[in-house]
C-alpha cells in the first residue's frame, strides 16, 4: 500500500525564522512554497533523498496547526505516506479499522490529492496519504 | 550535510501491539528488531523505500522514551537523518548553534554510529544523526 515517505512535517510558529535556521542549520535548499488555505497554513518544503521536509505554520490560531502549536509548541506534526492509489489505500484502511479524517481525497499542495488519518487509532501518529499528480508520477 | 530521511521514530507502549498494528493495518514487514540498552529501549525496524519506520519502546519508565511517554503519550518521536561524515556534522552543528545531546558519536543500532541534537534549539524536533557501518555503507 505504501512506497515510501513522501514528508515528515514540523510545526512552527514563525515560517521565515524556521526557514532561515533549515538553510543555515541544516544547509537544506528551499524547494517549494504555498499557502494551503483548506487546511489553514502555509508550507515550505525542502527536499532530503526521495522525501521531503515540511514545515507548516498555521494562517490563524484557530486552524488545527495553531491548535497544536497552543497545546504543545513547535515540534514533529505528522508524516505522510506516498501511495500509488489512495481510494484503494482508504478502503483497506477503513476495512482495518483505521480512523479517516477524510472519507475520500482532497486536493494538497503541489498538485497531489491527499487524506488524512486520525492519530486515535495509529498510536498517536497523525498520517497524511499522498498520491502525486499526473505530472509528477 | 544530510544525504536522506534514515528513520522516522514513533514513541509506543506496547511494542509487540504496536508491531502487530503496522503489519495488520499498514501491510509493513519487520525488517529488523533490537535493544538497544544505551538508549533504554527495544527497537523495531520496517522498510519504507529508502528509509524505516521505526517502533521505539521503552525498557523502563524512567528511560528517556519512558518519561516522553509519561508526558506526552504515544506518538512522533524523533527524526534521523543519514549523514557521510558524522564527526564533520558534529562539528558544523556546534558552529551554527546546535544544542548538541552527544558531543561525539556512540554506537546504535544496525552497528550505525549515531548522535542526538536536542529539540530545544531545532523548533522542538528531536534529531538522531546515523551514520552507517562499513558493511552497509
Amino acid at each position: 500500500m505504501l512506497t515510501q515517505i513522501d514528508h515528515v512535517a514540523f510545526a512552527v510558529t514563525d515560517l521565515e525564522a524556521a526557514i532561515g535556521h533549515y538553510q543555515r542549520v541544516w544547509g537544506l535548499t528551499l524547494a517549494h512554497r504555498e499557502v494551503v488555505a483548506d487546511q489553514g497554513v502555509e508550507e515550505a518544503m525542502f527536499a532530503l533523498g526521495e522525501s521531503y521536509l515540511q514545515l507548516v505554520a498555521p494562517l490563524s490560531p484557530d486552524s488545527p496547526v495553531g491548535r497544536f502549536l497552543a497545546r504543545r509548541g513547535e515540534g514533529l506534526h505528522h508524516i505522510a505516506y506516498r501511495v500509488g492509489a489512495l481510494e484503494e489505500a482508504l478502503a483497506s484502511l477503513k476495512q482495518s479499522g483505521a480512523d479517516l479524517i477524510d472519507a475520500s481525497p482532497r486536493r494538497g499542495s503541489r498538485n497531489t490529492r491527499v487524506a488524512f488519518v486520525h492519530p486515535r487509532a495509529n498510536h498517536g501518529v497523525l498520517v497524511e496519504l499522498v498520491q502525486l499528480g499526473e505530472q509528477e508520477g
